[in-house]
């Protein structure tokens, strides 16, 4: 297989965490042996937890040695690696969506833990523009380690964009769930995966934006409950006043929650979850639409606004498919 | 990566090739060294063309000796092979959607092509019931192959439903094309891959079945252009004669084909194609939906009825997302 199916793995794996790695990119890295044997397919999938590439190393080993009891912390396990490696993957070649970083940030530098590991081989998408955490090409060539660059480059860039969007200012995405046949009424469209995801996206949120026409509607709690994770701020957009609203609306009643009327410029991560309306609103204010289609199809009425869309990515989420998707402008 | 990983990838690929090997099942096929890395992942793709397995033994050997320069003829190229392998493929193991075939059909048996070439494991995702074809793992096993069988065994058989109803009696599905916000109307809504896809369709077919509505308001030519393919022979369902209709409709001029306005007996692969009365009108009838779905919203009315339905796969065509869905009966 050509290097564009190794990369194309890892990039893949990397979208199933978008935006649940905030404040970090999303990164996948795939490792083979140095016969070419796919070891993992692995990818950051939380801010302080390990990096793709010491995720993906770490399951190598376990591969290569199931012996291995590995430390839980990223740091811990980043050193018992250096130590423990026992020169198993020696020859190895890794695919990363993503410069490997080369600072000690929350966990030490990925660039040396594959020149400490004896890595021949790194195929790298795209470059990392972040100041701090750049510089892993020149010191992996520095290591004697083959580099090659640019592989899949603009399905990495793609992968970054959320990340660069929040960096420089914000990141701002719709979720919209509809039924195959475009309704986005009725009860509860979405698999239980698709909407543990939501779930685990609003609890890394700075901000959930919702309007006051939903929330008297639905009388929603909008936490992050399938995630057992916590609850995020909300900014309701309404043409009331806050008081006007029923205070037995469970919303209001979730501990700790910070609620807003209007978007704070602090927020640098947030999500617009709605129906029709709310997107014609705030439609040319999105970097992207996140949309769900379940397996349905139904006698509602479907949502209408004329936009055209650019797929990014597709994913299935059991019997969905999900798509983040941006608006090109005509 | 477990077994279950490269046999997807298997299945995966027979997918994209799902109906149009017809009258042959849908098979995929990955080939890997002795040392566990991807040769080739290949599928069946047109009855008379290779098997799965013949076309990833071809495309391994080709990885691993580039100036070897194989036949196109699948007899030829079986033949070939077996005297030319240079023991490339030795301790190799496969993954195959279904059990290899062990008997002289149009092309020789790919049961022995695996022993021939020194193959030490296959893995077989479900066995072939079909009389003739069958036979492949015994024969396999007595050449002292290992054989491990049922590796993903449920994908495996939605993969053959199509095969199953056609061998059996026929084997009937609905193409609907929509927006992502459900409308089956305007102008054109798929990917011109989407569109390609199914005209090779359309050219495999034993019969379009089509509504007179539709003839009458879109004036279709209804061939298979796009594939560079032979159009399909027309069932027209009717209330009127199909004198009524006007002979400059295009698809009346279509050379050698045949129209009729019911389903004769002897046809087995039928597809139908229409929008929401159409589909309304037939859905008791059918075996499976082909939605494809595009990446756009628009404000036209969507398709309404009432129909659950259960995804046996879902794949992309450029922008466009596709899936072969059964109705569950309530
Ligand atoms: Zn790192
Ligand atoms: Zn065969």
């Amino acid at each position: 297989m050509n290097h564009e199916f190794y990369m194309n793995l890892a990039i893949d794996e990397a979208w199933r965490y978008q935006l649940l790695t905030y404040p970090n990119p999303a990164v996948g890295c795939v490792i083979l042996d140095k016969n070419g044997k796919i070891l993992s397919i692995e990818a950051h999938k939380e801010a302080g937890k390990a990096h793709a590439e010491l995720k993906a190393v770490s399951k190598a080993l376990k591969v290569l040695n199931p012996n291995l009891d590995l430390p839980q912390n990223a740091n811990d396990l980043h050193e018992f690696i250096c130590q423990n490696h026992q020169g198993l993957l020696k020859g190895a070649s890794a695919y990363v969506s993503l410069e490997p970083c080369n600072h000690q940030g929350k966990t030490p530098p990925c660039a040396k833990l594959f020149s400490t590991l004896g890595f021949s081989e790194v195929f790298i998408a795209t470059k990392d523009e972040h100041k701090l955490a750049s510089g892993g090409v020149e010191f992996l060539k520095d290591q004697g380690i083959k580099v090659h660059m640019g592989i899949c480059e603009q399905r990495a860039k793609e992968l970054l964009k959320p990340f660069l969007k929040w960096q420089k200012s914000s990141f701002k995405f719709f979720k919209l769930a509809l039924s195959l046949n475009g309704s986005a009424y009725g009860k509860i469209v979405s698999s239980k995966a698709s909407r543990t995801y939501a779930h685990a996206l609003r609890s890394k949120l700075d901000l959930l934006v919702v309007g006051g026409e939903t929330i008297r509607h639905d009388r929603p709690i909008l936490d992050a409950r399938l995630a057992q994770a916590k609850a995020p701020n909300l900014c309701i957009l309404s043409h009331q006043n806050l008081e006007s609203f029923d205070p037995n609306i469970p919303l209001f009643s979730v501990p700790e929650r910070e609620i807003f009327t209007s978007i704070p410029s602090k927020a640098k991560f947030i999500m617009y979850e709605g129906g029709e309306n709310f997107l014609k609103a705030f439609k040319d204010e999105l970097d992207m639409l996140l949309i769900f289609s379940n397996s349905n199809l139904n006698t509602l009425e479907n949502v209408k606004l004329d936009l055209k869309l650019k797929p990014l990515y597709k994913g299935f989420l059991e019997n969905d498919t999900y798509g983040f998707y941006e608006i090109i402008k005509s």
